[in-house]
């Protein structure tokens, strides 16, 4: 298969998805709708919830089901880049070369707009599983992605020792990541047998993702352990990952393959 | 009944399971984790779980079955309160006499702690059922609260025509009453013709609430309709409430009464 292509066409059908989600809120104010679209569509690669679609094709699972959680997920990674771009958070001013949120809209209204993006995510649960809502919460709350957060502005301009990075890589960029893959398997209809190593293969690339992140940025892990050591441990993670996914045969390629764009991406 | 009393005791045990939650939580940082439980131990009356709990009691039903949902819509409140004390929405430096979330850990762990409560809430609720985590983000989403919120940021320092008073009062304030009287109903397991006038009494109720507020604060409401006109207004909205409880008979006299008390409040 060409990952590429895969790509390409997994991420028109999620941005359809996100665009009916979006469509279908008419009853919010048009300046909050304007910067929560602002958000999503400013043209992210759809990587998550690409590896929803990935995982419940792993567990030969119907998309239908899943897609809902896949859009969720999108719209809780862009609500967080809102959010981190702040100005009391990174301060930044420009993301994939526009505008940030509160740029373009006022700081206020980039606060809302991530807050109403993270709630739409928990509306659209609302259409899978009671389970798959607690997944979800778990990830990316105080003890997931936003606990990650909090130790990295906690030790902003402050040195990092090696466990302060690795959890920052695990819980900031891996736990959102890893519950994609566990999702899509789980809502996909997996058995636990496939369900547990797509999880665990979701762990590695969530950690993977960062440490290409931090080497093709000079920062983070790799700052700590060094370059060198750095592309060690992405290319262990990679094979740990797709080591995970044997056991499912055929039906992992698309998966897999996008393991390996991961770890092969250059910018 | 001693309205009071039955406030106090209810507290009480919103407050034990509020606290048995953010327990839970063990991997959360400790600097969020101190920021959420400032946030949520800032000395609150706690109407709106105690109004979950008077809906379900009006309709004869199990309390155990909504303190779930009860507690997750005072993490929502106050995740809303942080948000709002931020510089770039209200920039307030003290809630009830004490220094707001972000003056005593900083405008970041203030943001976060906010989404991380938003975030818990929604983990709170799938121990409930997936028609109520729909009704409950639809009520503070970007639709519900915080569009309110939004057009409330929208209209700051300008004049507000009736119509958009009314939609900041709905949405901002009302509707997440609204939904505690819904929900206390619905997983108390009431019956549709229990239900409907029981969510009708929550939207007056909703209303009644930020009229009162907007009275005493002499602003709002108050200010485009005058005096007057507002307690006359407030005076309607806590019979119609009362009216659409009358045919659930005794089981709603606590229901009922602490509309009363909302209506009288003077503070």
């Amino acid at each position: 298969m060409n990952v590429a292509a895969y790509l390409k066409k997994k991420s028109k059908q999620i941005e359809k998805a996100l665009d009916s989600i979006l469509s279908a809120k008419g009853a919010v104010p048009q300046s909050l709708a304007h910067a929560m679209r602002y958000a999503i569509f400013a043209g992210g690669k759809r990587v998550r919830p690409i590896l929803v679609l990935a995982a419940c094709e792993a567990v030969g699972g119907d998309e239908k089901k899943v897609l809902p959680a896949a859009c969720a997920i999108e719209l809780i990674h862009n609500y967080s880049l809102v959010h981190d771009d702040l100005p009391c958070m990174d301060d930044d001013d420009l993301r994939r070369g526009k505008p940030t949120c509160h740029v373009k809209f006022g700081e206020a209204t980039a606060l809302l707009a991530g807050d109403a993006l993270l709630t739409l995510a928990f509306e659209v649960m609302s259409g899978t599983k009671l389970e798959a809502v607690k997944l979800l919460a778990q990830a990316v709350g105080g003890s997931g992605m936003v606990g990650g957060q909090q130790v990295d502005i906690d030790f902003q301009g402050k040195n990092k020792d090696l466990p302060t990075v690795q959890y920052i890589n695990t819980h900031k960029t891996g736990d959102l990541i890893a519950v994609s893959f566990r999702l899509g398997a789980y809502l996909g209809g997996g058995t636990s047998s496939q369900t547990k190593p797509i999880y665990e293969a979701g762990k590695c690339a969530g950690l993977l993702f960062q440490i290409v992140d931090d080497i093709l940025d000079k920062e983070g892990y790799a700052s700590v352990i060094g370059m060198h050591e750095a592309k060690i441990q992405a290319q262990r993670l990679r094979e740990r990952a797709k080591n995970h996914l044997k056991p499912l045969g055929h039906k992992a390629v698309a998966l897999s393959n996008i393991i390996d764009f991961i770890a092969d991406r250059d910018y």
